[in-house]
């Protein structure tokens, strides 16, 4: 199973409409089950650099089917998975990379946010990833 | 001046009806002034190899303000811009590449399309450059 | 539809018996739908240069559904996609990379074998596609 | 002396059996004693991200004959080996690479395990190069 652009750009709509909520201004990716991109938009006057960490992260979140706070929180000094930001030509372990289930839970795609603080970035790509049943 | 995401996605929407009418499946990609991606679609089943050159077109044609397949004119061998290809991380020089103007004649962004022959490529591009005034 | 594990390891067998047969010693790759690598097998002694060659060929041949060597004919200089091989982090549009389709025509993965002359690659890569019903 | 396609094969699968013991799913890569791919196993719905990381535990391991996990303690904060990972291309410290040597105790290769977690991993990378004698 793999996200259709329809899912996609709904996922962009609701990602960006709880941005508008927060007041802050986002980058949203949307890759597929097989980690490449489908959607993309960037709001106006959002950070450019961010462009490249929502697609990162939601390569992220697809490439271990988790989110990718959570594989941040495995790769700090000490912890189980250390520097695996070295690998797949350089993978975004902060939050705001999340996993997209279809309704049989089936990871579909992912999303990823970026553009204000990391909780925010979180928010947004849960909204987006939320709008898919 | 800059392209805005709601000019870029009416630019995509445009492309993607384009595409339809063509009976073609495209990536497309919408990218500033700056050069930085704005707004990116691909349509279900497209080829994925498209979605790295719809966003090489549309970065091509802003880099030099010129259609990507008026640059690979000139990159031809014997041509005055041979090899240009290996300056900026990669050009693609095909058409589908095509320079975004507001009003005033002034570039805002640029528009890149990818998935089935250059010329349809090319059509699809122009129809998303159109739909920005 | 993506190709299974146990259809790739068919194929690498089937690619193996042909390279066998033609006296030659071959590096044979195996993606999935998502241009992700399933298997691998370099034959001992094998060119080591072909082991990047094999991969690039398969990725190819399913960014684009269609035959490494077809892409190739395409991006002479001159041909509608002169310079292709730019994007995508690298294109290798010699012959031996070949979609992988399941009964219904379905593009499922891709093959690419490098290793000897393009014509031998070519038909070791058809032997492996061939394998996958 | 290097690890042979018939070794590497051999490994993989005592790899591929483990995991199924672990009920785990597993990316699997061996290279030979020149750090190249020799062979290579993604498990159906294994993690995608996993297949980069496997090829560079293995090639770490055999580039300083050494587990994997055993550099990753070298290479904490204050540690002697403090951001080795930035070396050849990125390396992967965690654990899961093991060197693969021969009876007298040569290295011939490495096996680079990833899937599941670092200790599962590791366990995996181990069957594999136990099947090597």
């Amino acid at each position: 199973m793999n996200i259709s652009l329809q899912q996609a750009e709904a996922a962009v709509a609701a990602a960006k409409e709880k941005a508008r909520q927060l007041n802050t201004l986002m980058n949203i990716a949307i890759v597929d089950a097989g980690a490449n991109l489908v959607s993309f938009a960037r709001m106006d006057d959002a950070w450019i650099g961010s462009i490249d960490l929502a697609m990162r992260k939601a390569r992220t979140a697809r490439y271990f089917n988790m989110e990718s706070g959570e594989l941040g929180k495995l790769s700090q000094p000490g912890g189980p998975a250390y520097q695996i930001e070295h690998s797949n030509g350089g993978l975004i372990t902060m939050p705001g990379g999340i996993p997209i289930r279809n309704g049989n839970g089936e990871v579909i795609g992912a999303i990823g946010a970026s553009g204000s603080s990391v909780e925010n970035d979180h928010l947004v790509a849960q909204a987006g990833a939320n709008a898919i049943k």
